[in-house]
């Protein structure tokens, strides 16, 4: 049997402030390191313990990750960081309060940019220091690859090739792998393990700290999914 | 320009109690974390911000790294763990007390295993709970890689083809490459790069969270080197 754990990273300081974070790489709260800590102390307990890390690009999801490695006494497992694990790009959105933002665009127009599927907030502009082809980190990246916003379709769309071309073949290799991310990123490979439909994503609601056990078939179709 | 920098873990609670400790995978002390946290500050001030990391499947080094990369702000920075970068393994003398060890063994005995270059310390056995054999994490290697004991001369054998196979490639791809491990394992690297003796090697004592910088040319020759 194989084994995929989906875990969300806990409590960032821009979660506290209720800002639309996306992918600014702001840090866990203490909150956030205990959910953190916790999940990996679940882990244990249920006596999983991965082979292999994925996580992304934003330390929120790379310290949650050691964090719970570290309750596992894994710290030595090999990790693979790839931004196309990152939260959804919330466009110009990112790094205002939830509440100003309702305030300048209408509680409407917020509600649709978090709740539709093909929507995506106001784009960046390509000089605006958020623009993520202005870090160092993001250098190597095609300018095609590179988001000015995202719908959460754009998400998914851009998270689906990272599970046919770098989780499944360690999970050829490895019986359980752990991916420790963000909400929508998360969604994108639980929409897939579970063949939803985007109405059906839109409602899943992962919960922080909290992994997410997938028990796959040998071809890697769900045979039960459980959180602990 | 290219630029490998070795990075030696900072205390460890071992090297508080002056215990052999080898492949033992013992933490950090307050102290070493320290010494991390200062590694990280003196590569930030002098402006040298890797690109690549590699480290050991140890947790003395890979906290090391952990700790001097949140410094630095690159959590995001990939990272290699490889066992070929391991402490030497110090064999049937791992866990005992150094002034101990003397007792038992002899001063001049023990002086010839730590000193000397070819002389392994007594082996393990297989059934032994520190045999690396017995551990998930070496699980995948292949009998005749896992040690018993190591002389500095076996342990700069198995680091050697790390560099080959694995670091040079990076050091192509990358302009900086940092390496966060042990007193032995970057004696090795650092006898290639300098081309010293073995009777020069054994002189080198590298000093724990200091950063040694190596400025390479094209083809990895040494122009320059200097601790920061």
């Amino acid at each position: 049997m194989k084994r995929i754990v989906l875990l969300r990273h806990g409590q960032s300081q821009w979660n506290l402030e209720n800002r639309f974070t996306g992918w600014t790489d702001v840090e866990l709260t203490d909150k956030g390191r205990e959910e953190a800590r916790n999940a990996g102390k679940k882990l244990r307990e249920a006596g999983i313990m991965p082979q292999f890390f994925f996580t992304s690009y934003l330390k929120r999801a790379i310290h949650t990750l050691q964090i719970a490695a570290d309750e596992l006494d894994l710290a030595w497992v090999p990790v693979i960081k790839d931004w196309h694990l990152n939260e959804r790009h919330y466009g110009a959105l990112q790094g205002l309060n939830k509440a100003e933002t309702a305030k300048e665009y209408g509680e409407e127009q917020v509600h649709i940019w978090r709740r539709s599927y093909a929507t995506a907030p106001p784009p960046l502009t390509l000089d605006d220091p958020r623009y993520p082809g202005n870090e160092e980190r993001y250098s190597t990246l095609a300018y095609e690859e590179l988001p000015l916003t995202e719908s959460l379709k754009d998400t998914i769309e851009r998270v689906n090739p990272c599970w046919e071309e770098r989780i499944t073949p360690k999970l050829h290799l490895y019986n359980t792998v752990l991916v420790a991310a963000h909400g929508n990123s998360l969604r994108a490979l639980a929409m897939m393990l579970l063949h939803l439909t985007p109405d059906e994503i839109m409602k899943v609601e992962i919960p922080t700290g909290a992994p997410w056990i997938f028990e796959l078939d040998d071809r890697f179709s769900v045979l039960k999914e459980y959180y602990i």
